[in-house]
C-alpha cells in the first residue's frame, strides 16, 4: 500500500466467493464511487469460471470514464494466489449447492417447520452451519498461512459460526462480519423522524443508535439523532402502524416485509428489533407457525425454486455485462464494506455495527460471536460495550447463544449427538415430536452428507 | 443445647408447616428412632388444629417405652413464639390450597399440556413458585429477626425457588434444600450391584455418587461402591431394562414408574439422571406430549382429587392416632434430615446431597439454586464441586436456570411481563401458540390471583 | 432546558465546590467562549464566601461584551437548592483543610516515604480517601434525593474513591469522572509526530488513543493519527529523549517534569504510560525512593507550603476579580466538561475519556473505577472496550485495583484493619517495616481523626 | 492390578526421582507399614546409581519378616520404562544442583534479602520455578505418552508451579500435589484441645479442619472436632503463646519454630495459618526483614551448606543400608500418599488438603494452583468449595497468585521481562531498589543459566 494525503494506493483486495453475482457486483461499483481508494482486487471462486467473467466485469466498470476510484481485477485459481499480499480479504461464498439449501428450507417444511430464510437458526441454519465450518477452517487456515496480517471482512450466512471458526482456528486474526440488517431498523427510524418531527434527513449513518445482540437478532436500546431521543419517537411509529404494518423499503416480493413482527417485539420487550421480520421470525416461536400465521404477519418464505431462477438470470446478465451487451448499472450498494476499509486505513474514523466474538461487548460468554457497534480507526476495531437486554430478551437469547457455541463445537469436532442436542434446543423444532425431530434430522443430514465429512453414519436413534 | 459425649440434649426445632401429615410424621418416627438427640419440637402452622393434633401426637410416639430420642412436641400460634431460641428449623408447608394445585396440574391439559407432578417446573410449577416466593420472603424475615443463627431445612417445591426466596432475603441465613429424589437412583444402583456384581449391599449411604444439577433434574456422574466403578454396571443395567422397564420401590399406583425415562435419559446422554422419571418428564420435552405417549414411558399423573380423597384420610387418620385409636406406626422415613441435624452437631460427618445458592459448586451464575453433594460437619455445610454435565445436557440444563433466575425476580419484584416471558420459554410451553400461552397464564393467574398480591391485574395481551 | 437548532439554553448546572478558584475559573471561561449553550450555574460551598466571590465573578464575565455564551452565577446555601431541577452537576471540592495535606504528604516523608502529590495513592492518597468517602456520600445521598436524573462530573482526587463512592451510594447515577492527565502524553504524541514526521497538528483531539488503565495510572496502548500508526512515531521520540527528557507543557516548577519516568516506562512495558511523571511515580516503586532519586528521574515534590502560599495569592486574586480591580483573563482551559456537556446534549459526539466502574469496558472485576475511552452521545455515555495491558503492567495494576476495592470498603464499612492491610499492600510503603508502617498509619489517622468519624480509635498495634 | 476384598494387589508404582533418601524412604515404610496393597515400585532418577541403591534398599524392607505390605523394587533407566503401565507416579525431585540452591537461597543475602526456605517464592522460589518448569514439561509429556491414565502425586517444590506445568502440558492429566505443612497447624489444633478442653487426641485425621489457599500460605477457616468448635479454643492457644511462642513438633535447629509468625497473623487476620513459619516468612513481608528480626520471630535459616553436609550423612547412610550394616528403622512417616492411594483404590474415602489447578475451589481464575480440601474416592478427587478469605489476606494472596500465573507463563513461554517483572513484585525484593533488584536478578539468571535454556542471555537493563 501508499498512502498520499487523505488517499491510499496500491491496496490489495482478494475476494473469497469472487464470482458472486451479488455482492461482489456491490464491491466493484462501491470501489467506483470511492476515490479515495486504488489496487488490485483478486478474485478467487471453486466455480472459477465465474470469477473470471467478474474480473472481464470489473475491469470494464473501472476502465468507466466517471469511475471514481481505479482497480484492477484478476481472476486467481487458488487461495495462496488469492491472499499472498492481500491487505483485505472478503468472505462471501455459497456454501454448497442449491441441492443442499433445497434441503435446508423445504425438508423441514415436511415436518411443519416453516423458515423464511433457513440460513441463521433453525433446522436449515444448523445444517448450514455443519457444511460451512469445514470451509472457513480451510479459509482461516489460509489467511494464517498467506495473509496473517490483512483484515478479513466476512458476509457469509450462518455469519457468527463463520466469524466463530475463523477466531477458533486462528485466534489472532484480524476478521469481523458484516450485516445490512440493521440497517433497515435505521431505515424506519429515519421514517419516524419526518412523520412525528418533521426532519428529513436522509443518512441513517447520522444517527446513534446502541446495537446488541447476535447476528439476525439484534436489537437497539438507544437511539438519538443529535438533540432527539429517538426512542419516544419510534414508540409513536409503532403506536400507529402495529395493525397494518408498514415497509422500510421496496424489494423483491420474497424479501418483502410489513415489519409487523418487530413492531410485535417492540409491544412485548420495549426495544427495538434491528434485523428484518423473516430473520426474527426464525428466532422467536410462533411468528411462523404455519403458513396461515405467516401470512399475517405480513413477511414471505423465500423458496428456493425462486433463488435457482435468479441465479439463472444474473447468469444471463453477467455474460451481457462481460460481452458488453449491457452497461453495468452502478448505484451506490449501502453496505459498508468500503467505509470500513477507509476507515482501517486510517482515512476516516467510523462508527459502526460488527460481528466479533465476546471479549466484553457483551454479558454473555467470552467468544460467542455477538453484534455490537465498533470504532474503527487506523488499522483497529474496538467494540463498545453494548449494555444489557431485558431480561425478557435475554431468555430467548441465551438459548440461541448456547447454540451458537454447541453447534460450532459439533461442527469442529465431529460431534453428532452435540449437534442434534442443538437442533432439539432450537426453539422452530420445539413444535414437534422428537421422534419427527430425530427423523427430521437424519433426513437433512443425508441429503448434505457430501458436505459432512468425519462424522459418522449412523442415524440418530 | 446441651452436649455430653456423642449426645445432645435440649435440642429446639421450630417445625414451620408442622400441621404435615406426612413430613412431620417422618421426623417423628426419624426422632423417635435415634438416641443421641432430644429436646423440644415446636410445630407452628397456619392451620393451627392441625399443628394441635400433631403435637398430640408427638407426645404420644415420644412416650412409647421403646422410644430412643425423646422429645417434647408443642403447637405454637406465631413464627415468633415458634423460632425465638430455635437451633433448627424445618420448612414444609402446602403454599395454598388445593383449588390453587388443581389449576396448577390441570388447568394446562386443557390447552394440552400434561404435568405428571406440576410442582416445579411447567406451569404448574412457575405458578407455584410465584405465590409461594411472598409466603417465603415472610419465613425469611422471620427467622432473621428471631433466629438467625439457626440451620433451616426446606422440604417445600419448588425446592430452588424457596431456597432461592430465603437466601435473596436474609442472604447470611443458614439454610438448604433437602430432597429424596436423589435416592431412587441410588437404589438401582444398588440393585444394578446385586445383579451384575452378586453384591447385597442395602444401605445407599455406603455409595459414592457425585450429584450435579437442579432440583428434580439432577444427575449422577460418577458412582463407586468400594473399589467398584458403578458406572459400568448402571449401563448393563440399562442395556437390560430400557425396554420393559424396572421399578425401584413400590409405592402408590400415582408415583409409581418403570424408571423407562431415566433409561432414555442415560442412553442419551450416557450419565444418570437421578430424579424420578415424573419429575424429569417436566423437564426434558416430549416424554409428557400425551396421554399415549406418557402410557408408553410408564409413568402416570397425579390428579389432584387424588391428593384430596389421600389428604380426607390421613386427617381421618390423624385423629385417630390423637385418639390413640389407632398406634402409630414407627419406620425410619429414609430421609436425611436428622442424619444432617446430627452432623450439623458434631455427632458424625457425612456427605450428602442438598440444594443452595450456587457459589462454585457448578459452573454456572452465582446464586442460582442447584443440587449437589456437600460436607456436613460441626455446624457448617461445605459444597463439593461438582464438576461438569456434558454439552448435551447442559443444553436443557440452561433453560432452566435462566427460568429459575426470571421467576424469582419476577416474583420478587412482581414483574408479571418477566413471568409470562419464563412461561413461555419453559419447554412444557413451547408446544402450544403463543395467542394459547397468553389464554392460559392468564386464566392461571386468575385462578391463583388470591395469593398473587402485588401484581397488577391487566392481562397479558 | 430549551432545544432550539444546533444550541440549547435554559440549561441548570450545580457546582458543588463551587467556591473553587481553579476549576471554577475555567468552567467561566469555556462556558464564555461556548456559543451553544446558555443558562444558570449554581455556586455552592461549604466555604459560602468564596461561592459568593465565585459567583459575582462569573457574572461579571458572563457580562463581558465579547461573551459567546451567557450564563446566571447564583451562590446556594444548601446542596437541596443548588441540585434541586439541576441538568449537570460539577463537583470539585477540597476534602478537609491544608492541615489534613500536610499530613498526607510531609507525614510519610518523617518515614523516607516521598510522594510528588500524595492525594492518589500512597499513604496519602489512602487518608484522603478515607476522609473524602463520607463527604461523597452526602454528595450521592443529594443526588440520588434532589437531581436523580443529572449528570454528574467528578474532578475531585482521589478520582476512582470518589466516582465509586458515588455509585456505590447510588448505583443508577449518571456519573462519571474526568482528568486532563492523559492529555500530557497525546501532547507528546503530537510533538513526536511533527519532529519525525513533520506534521503540526495542535489539536489533541484528532488524534486516536485507546486509553486503559486507573486514574492517574493510565495507559495509551494504540494511537494513531489519520493514515499514521503513532506508536513507532513514539518509540522514535522515546529513543531520542530518554536520557535528558522533554517538556510537553510550560508549567510552575513544582509540575514540572520531563517525562523521564513517562519515558523509562515505556522502555521497560512497551506501551505508553498517561498520566504526569508526579503521579505515575507513586504507583510504580522505586522512581521516588529518595530526594536523589527523584532529582534524577527530573520531577518534583509539591510542597504543601507552595499550595498555602498559591492559595493565599488566589484569593487576593479573587477579591480584586470580584472588585473589578482587574479584568478577569479568558482563556480555552483544555478541559473536557463543556466538551462533555454538549455532547450530552446531543449537539456534538465525542469520544473522550473518562472513569466509570467498570462493566465490561476492563478484563478486572465489575464495579472497579477504570478510566477509558466512552462515547458519549445524547443523554448517554457508552465505554468502549480498552482490551488488554501487558502482563508486566497487570502485575502492578492489580494490586492498586484491589487497593482501590479495600479502600472503598474500609471507608464506607469504618474497617479500619481493612484500611491498615491497604495500606502495607500499597507499593510505597512496602519498603519500610511494619513497625513503621504502623506507626506511621496510627500517626496519620490522628492527624485525620476530624474527619475519620465512625472508626474506633484504638491504634494499629 | 487385582482386586481382592478390601485390598488391591500388582499395583504398579512409578517414582520420579526414585534415588531420593527422604520421600523415598518414608513411601517404603509406608507401604510396608499397610497390609492392604501389593505390587512393584519402579525407581527412575536422573542419578541411576541412588536409584539402583534404594531398589536393593527397598527389597531388604520389604523382605522383612514383619512387613505388612510386599512390594518388589526395580531402578530403570527410562521415564518410559518406569511409566509404561505404571498406575500411580509419584515425583519427588531436586531440580538442579545444590550449586543453583546455593544461588536460590544465598545470592539474594548480598542484597538483603533472607529466604528461610528458598524453594516456594522469593527470588529464590522463582528461579528454583523457571528451571523446574522445562523438566515437569518433559515429565507430563512422558505420563501423556505413556502412562495418561496413571495418578500421578507431585511432592516436589515449588509446588504450584510444579502441578500447574503438568496441567498446562497434558491438561487431561490425573495429578495433585501434596504438602505437609497443613499438619503443623492441625497439631497445634490437637495441642490447644488437650490444653484447654483436656481431650487426648492424637490423630489429626480426626479434625475437620477447611483448608484455604496457595501452597506455603495456606489457611485454616474453620476447624471442629467432633462437637467442639476449634476456633475459639485455638484464639486461646494463641492468648497464651503468642509472646514466647510453642513448638509442634521436635526437628532439627534448621527446620524449628516456636510457632510466633503463625501466632501473629492469627493475632492480624482471625485465621489461622497453615503453614511452617519459615515459609509463611517468605510470603508476608518484613518477618524476614534482617537476621535481628529473624531470631525476634523465632525461626531459623536453613543454609545450604547443612543441606549438603546432611546429603553426605544421608549417602553414607544409604550405603550402609544396601550393604546392610545398618537395619533400616521403620517408622509411619505421617504422610498422605499411601493413603490416598488407598482411597483411590475405592479402600477407604478420605478427604485431605491437596494442590490443584484452581476450578471452583477457591474465588480466584481458572487453573492458578491452590490447596484446599478434596474427597478421594475410588478413581476421583473432587476437591470442596473452600469458601473465603477475609480482605486483609486476599490483599496479599492476590500478589501471589498473580505472580504465580506470570512465572508459569513466563517459563513455558521464555519470557524474562516477564519473569523480572514478577520478581519485582515479589514482596520480598519490594525491600530493595530497583538497580539492587536487576543486578540481583541478573546475577541470579547467570549462576542457573544452565538450566534456563530458552531465554535470550541479554541481562534486564
Amino acid at each position: 500500500m501508499k498512502y498520499s494525503e487523505n488517499s491510499c494506493s496500491d491496496i490489495n483486495i482478494c475476494y473469497i466467493g469472487g464470482g458472486s453475482q451479488g455482492w461482489a457486483w456491490k464491491l466493484m461499483s462501491d470501489l467506483y464511487l470511492e476515490e479515495s481508494l486504488s489496487g488490485t482486487v483478486r478474485l478467487y471462486d471453486i466455480d472459477s469460471k465465474s470469477a473470471e467473467t467478474n474480473a472481464i466485469i470489473g475491469n470494464i466498470i473501472s476502465g468507466y470514464e466517471e469511475a471514481k476510484g481505479h482497480w484492477t481485477y484478476k481472476s486467481v485459481s487458488t487461495l495462496e494466489e488469492g491472499l499472498s499480499g492481500a491487505d483485505f480479504v472478503i468472505i462471501s461464498i455459497t456454501p454448497g449447492t442449491f441441492k443442499e439449501m433445497f434441503s435446508d428450507v423445504h425438508t423441514p417444511e415436511k415436518y411443519g417447520i416453516y423458515q423464511p430464510v433457513g440460513d441463521t437458526t433453525g433446522p436449515g441454519g444448523i445444517f448450514r452451519a455443519l457444511r460451512t465450518i469445514p470451509m472457513y477452517e480451510e479459509i482461516a487456515n489460509s489467511i494464517k498461512r498467506y495473509a496473517k496480517d490483512a483484515w478479513a471482512i466476512n458476509y457469509t450466512n450462518p455469519m457468527s459460526i463463520c466469524v466463530a471458526t475463523l477466531y477458533a482456528v486462528f485466534p489472532e486474526i484480524k476478521a469481523f462480519g458484516c450485516c445490512h440488517e440493521v440497517f433497515g431498523a435505521q431505515r424506519l427510524l429515519l421514517m419516524a423522524l419526518k412523520e412525528f418531527e418533521g426532519i428529513e434527513e436522509t443518512d441513517r449513518h447520522n444517527l446513534n443508535t446502541n446495537v446488541l445482540g447476535i447476528n439476525h437478532f439484534t436489537w437497539i436500546n438507544e437511539a438519538s439523532y443529535k438533540t432527539y431521543d429517538l426512542m419516544p419517537i419510534y414508540d409513536r411509529l409503532v403506536k400507529k402502524y402495529y395493525k397494518d404494518g408498514i415497509c422500510d423499503k421496496i424489494t423483491d416480493v420474497h424479501f418483502m416485509s410489513k415489519n409487523l413482527v418487530k413492531f410485535d417485539l417492540y409491544r412485548r420487550y420495549g426495544i427495538i428489533a434491528a434485523a428484518g421480520d423473516r430473520h426474527l421470525a426464525e428466532f422467536v416461536p410462533d411468528y411462523a407457525r404455519d403458513k396461515k400465521t405467516i401470512a399475517q404477519w405480513g413477511f414471505n418464505l423465500t423458496p428456493v425454486n425462486w433463488r435457482i431462477e435468479n441465479k439463472a438470470m444474473l447468469a444471463k446478465l453477467s455474460r451481457e455485462y462481460a460481452n458488453k451487451e449491457k452497461k453495468v448499472p452502478i448505484t451506490a450498494s449501502g453496505e459498508e464494506g468500503v467505509r470500513q476499509i477507509k476507515a482501517l486505513l486510517g482515512l476516516k474514523d467510523i462508527i459502526t455495527n460488527v460481528n466479533l466474538p465476546n471479549h466484553n461487548q457483551m454479558d454473555c460468554d467470552e467468544g460467542i460471536v455477538v453484534e455490537t457497534n465498533a470504532l474503527f480507526t487506523k488499522n483497529s476495531v474496538r467494540p463498545l460495550t453494548a449494555g444489557k437486554l431485558p431480561d425478557e430478551v435475554n431468555l430467548i437469547m441465551s438459548v440461541h447463544m448456547n447454540n451458537q457455541k454447541a453447534i460450532l463445537k459439533a461442527g469442529l469436532e465431529k460431534k453428532k449427538k452435540l449437534a442434534f442436542a442443538a437442533f432439539l434446543n432450537d426453539p422452530l423444532v420445539k413444535n414437534i415430536s422428537i421422534s419427527n425431530a430425530k427423523a427430521l434430522f437424519n433426513e437433512m443430514f443425508s441429503n448434505t452428507r457430501q458436505y459432512l465429512t468425519g462424522f459418522d453414519s449412523i442415524p440418530i436413534r
